[in-house]
């Protein structure tokens, strides 16, 4: 079930003012939730950074939690246009570029402590988590599959593979060892998660 | 830093009775928080389902997360006295015992609401992590590793893996599957992680 979008006004400028009231409050939740935690974040504090109403925001979003999401779209919605994976036609290549760059983003203040906020209230609340799952986590993972079934196209990948088991074992490390902070979040890391997946833990004859 | 256990007392008696008020404790605040969840579970609530005063708590643990972790160690430690992961020689056999085991925890709900609370404040407080980190995961890693070396050294694993990076390929698709609630958790996909990691995703000659 997707949150609320701005209900659609009846003319062009009262549509432009609603937009733009809309990306005030997302960017407000945004900036907010990494000065003041989540547990600091409220309705109210976003209104007033935002320049808006209590009200605006009741009337487009049932929580705070459903505001910070919708921020993270935006975010994600505004990054460059094209949302596939990298292709080069080297798979290793390109899933460690992809690695590293989430790990220089979880490793940035900037996005960890809105990111953790909201993958908490994702843990805690089973119906944040479906809209997740429906909004980012699917469309993300389609996306992954994606890059996998061309591998496996070129011949690089085994044809006979559960890709959602691939998906988790590519990308949950990273995952799990920010979120409890089991150890350092490093390119090396990332690189020895992407070569030891590929390459598998037994021993290789060639 | 270790969570502070009952100092010890001058008579034998009394440091029963000590023993008896902890293990009081952590087993009300275990079965509380399946009850109430952690937002709802607080000192005085444990304190009163334990028939002990909130002093004799505030004197053991600073806080409901340490009371909450220790009733986890306890019960990891009653568990059956050998902490040992299975080597029965077939690698294979023996991690999809140990994930199937995880998968039927996790999907119990005595053990996935006091977990989940438990993992949220780990993810949430870094000295809790901390903690955590010392007391459970570093030595549960350390169990882990000593598993895949036995296997290194019966020529099922490769010598140049970085086991860190093993043990959380390995493990860490179950926590993200479980914590995200991104998909089923079943003994096929327990199976399927374990299979996936050991044989790699490029296609084999043999």
């Amino acid at each position: 079930m997707p949150t609320q979008r701005p209900k659609s006004t009846s003319t062009a400028h009262a549509s432009r003012r609603s937009e733009s009231s809309r990306r005030a409050i997302l960017t407000a939740a945004f900036d907010l939730v990494q000065e003041v935690g989540y547990s600091g974040l409220s309705i109210e504090g976003i209104a007033s950074r935002a320049g808006v109403g209590k009200q605006t925001i009741y009337r487009w979003w049932p929580s705070k939690g459903a505001v910070l999401f919708d921020a993270f779209l935006m975010l994600s919605e505004g990054d460059d246009g094209d949302p596939a994976l990298p292709d080069t036609g080297d798979l290793q290549a390109d899933l460690a570029l992809v690695l590293r760059a989430t790990v220089d983003e979880l490793n940035d203040p900037r996005y960890d402590v809105p990111m953790r906020a909201l993958t908490l209230e994702i843990a805690r609340d089973p119906a944040l988590a479906a809209t997740y799952a429906e909004r980012l986590g699917e469309p993300m993972s389609a996306l992954k599959k994606e890059r996998l079934r061309s591998a496996q196209r070129a011949g690089e990948l085994r044809e006979d593979l559960d890709l959602d088991v691939v998906v988790d074992l590519v990308w949950s490390p990273l995952f799990s060892r920010w979120l409890q902070r089991s150890g350092p979040l490093t390119h090396a890391y990332a690189d020895g998660v992407v070569a030891t997946a590929l390459d598998g833990l037994r021993p290789r004859l060639r």
